[in-house]
């Protein structure tokens, strides 16, 4: 305990990359554990900065990164500022409004707009990394007026997102395994104004309107507003140059949305910004020797069709946290277990963000895949602990991802099998008795 | 018809850069078409160089490959080089020789020891690429005394290997799909010397020593030597750390060898280099508008398992010229027709040799896949024109990858259906009758 801080202190640094939400999370946890924590930022201070607006898709907080967020006391601070959602309202082409809700009662999803930092650590902002050293833990970072400043980590914990800085280091090394894939559709975000000073639809939905290949969704913000994310494929982005084809679009398939948002406004945001890509990042093994590990989007972006994303890395720190309590905070075997378990998690919820994705795409209208729903609803029904639906594991328990999609898998398998034994019965027992009444007719 | 040289000029300037094996075959198809061909090649002219051991694994050229070289005029000249090889030749634990023939009478495989260069175009040795603009075609390179040199081009061709330099202009650019995959086993090459001036083995064989979890393959190359290669988990090769070690290891394994290869060199030898990694690389797009084209490894790095890496890699330079004249030699139509074409193939080939190196660890032992391929030659007896092996597609013709894949994933479905269907009727002939005849004692 140091006197003059009243803080526990340890000699070790763990310098986290990235001031992001799993960034501001995990320095939390190094905190608590009392390391000295230095988080670097290559932006500004967002609480000071002005929004910046139609970079971020919006986020959807749910059991994971609850318990994250509970284990450094933040949970009540940061769902008391979120807007809770109990259902999916699902808008038609012409407008009418049809509510979904979501699982069981009491569960639902919460949207917060920014994750505040636990006191116990150094804020470095506008710290852009320069080079660094895996071997040494030597860093070096560029502040905006240009100077240098060097430190040396124990631990470097890169949360510096999709196209992490940290990373680039790893795909460097030998035996690092890699992959990104970006997806045809992109996206883009459209703010709904409040009227009259309240919310311009329902706030406590997750607003819908799909159609087809492509779809938006709407999401409440604190400040009154909905963030509006339109999904649709690059190609169809492109096709759209004009003002005039905008409003055209709009009419077309979400007619309603444009007086909430604003014709004017539709016309000018729609060519604020190109529409972004996404992209699903895996790699493998996590960590270089007890220096580094990755976590986060840098460890493992996702496609946004699970909701998972900030929960999966909101639940990396915990994870890593539970790991560095089993081996008594000695890096060296804590980060190659840290790869070994979690690694395969990341991957399943990637793999499973992206299977949704083409899932979304392609079965939204196929009979087999509503058959196969309806399966899985009256096994859950008849069978509650053994079916358990894939998203009710994901989002609202702390199954590991993988093992939720092994079960998944095998209910799959033994739905299929389930199914087609009961033909089989029927089918023999029609045939057989068929035969018996054959045989008598015969005699 | 530049009448100097008395050979066909064009304003247009491709450089190549790498002048491995695909890059010295796609100047010479650059060069027949008239192209102003500069090649890029940061290592000594490898021609003059002493050889570099230990660093590429034996290459083995199969028809695509051959086709690729025939065009240019150059398959008579690499092929009197080779040695055929008519068989593999497996070496039991106890030293034990026995031949499997390849294929059909008449096939057979050749390993080149070197790509000569075609004599129309200009080759640049120690010119290693310091930066380049994919918008403008302005390349800098550095030379071996440090000195730079700069070119413009029309087209730069991308053929520099697995860890290409191009490449990673590619990877800084959005909605580039990017996968690495190292895989658990390394490899090592060791050197058997001629006996009394003649080969250690027979040569025209392909030797094979199959340990399980790890193999060793031998090639013989023109100087009298083989080039033995052990492929073995990166962890068993650590576990080697002596020479006395390494003499009790293949007294076990590979008893055969130790005498030819003799043991001093073994025991020096095995120490020499670390094991190699073997990585696994696909990417999409192949092109970067009208200016940029990857081919070969650079675009597609295969494990070494289903010996095609150089015959997709020349197959490439075929495909190319293929779109080249469909295209009257637009680049803004042929690269991303390019891409279109190949990409699918490229990938099949890829997940094929992995799928084999899978399936090479797994089910080498396993009666369920001696099974199935055992069924296949029976198919394939019965049905020589609907069944083909898929490894008779792959490495005796030139059907696409992606469609040699997709016709033995069909065969291995019909099989299965075949083998059920067969069975389903046997089972319900004898139910029928024993039912009937269940029947007549009822009465």
């Amino acid at each position: 305990m140091d006197k003059s801080t009243g803080r526990p202190t340890k000699k070790k640094v763990v310098a986290v990359v990235g001031g992001g939400l799993v960034g501001a999370l995990n320095a939390c946890f190094f905190a608590k554990r009392g390391f000295n924590v230095e988080v670097f930022e290559s932006r500004e201070d967002i609480r000071q900065a002005k929004v910046v607006k139609g970079r971020s898709i919006n986020l959807a907080l749910s059991h994971r990164g609850r318990q994250a967020l509970k284990h450094v006391g933040l949970e009540e601070k940061i769902v008391s500022q979120g807007i809770p959602m109990h259902a999916r309202m699902i808008h038609s082409p012409s407008g009418k409004q049809s509510p979904i809700p979501y699982g069981k009662k009491g569960q639902v999803i919460f949207a917060p707009s920014e994750a505040e930092t636990y006191p116990n650590t150094k804020l470095n902002f506008e710290h852009k990394l320069h080079d660094w050293t895996a071997e040494t833990g030597l860093m070096t970072f560029v502040r905006s007026d240009g100077s240098k400043e060097q430190i040396k980590a124990d631990l470097i914990v890169g949360c510096d997102g999709a196209f992490s800085a940290i990373r680039k280091q790893f795909l460097r090394r030998s035996r690092f395994n890699y992959s990104q894939t970006y997806i045809p559709h992109g996206y883009m975000e459209l703010t709904m104004p409040p009227i009259n000073g309240q919310f311009a639809m329902k706030p406590n939905y997750l607003h819908i309107w799909p159609r087809n290949t492509f779809m938006m969704i709407a999401l409440p913000n604190l400040d009154k507003t909905f963030t509006c994310t339109l999904f649709m494929p690059f190609e169809e982005f492109e096709k759209i140059t004009t003002g005039d084809e905008v409003i055209e679009f709009f009419q077309k398939y979400f007619p309603d949305t444009i007086p909430l948002i604003g014709s004017d406004a539709l016309r000018r945001d729609y060519f604020r910004l190109p529409a972004q890509a996404m992209v699903s990042v895996k790699c493998s093994p996590y960590h270089i020797n007890d220096k580094c590990v990755l976590m986060g989007d840098a460890a493992h972006a996702v496609v946004p069709f699970y909701g998972q994303g900030m929960n999966a890395g909101f639940e990396d720190c915990i994870v890593f946290d539970e790991i560095m309590e089993q081996f008594n905070e000695d890096f060296s075997s804590v980060l190659p277990e840290y790869t070994r378990v979690r690694v395969p998690d990341d991957h399943a919820i990637a793999d499973l963000a992206m299977y949704n994705y083409i899932e979304m795409r392609a079965h939204v209208n196929s009979k087999w895949f509503l058959f196969r729903k309806h399966v899985d609803n009256i096994l859950h029904f008849i069978m509650p602990r053994t079916i358990i639906p894939l998203y009710t594991m994901v989002t609202f328990t702390r199954t590991r991802y993988h093992e939720a999609v092994e079960r998944w898998h095998w209910q799959d398998k033994n739905d299929i099998f389930l199914i087609f034994h009961t033909w089989l019965q029927a089918w023999l027992f029609t045939a057989l008795w068929g035969c018996l009444g054959k045989g008598h007719n015969d005699l």
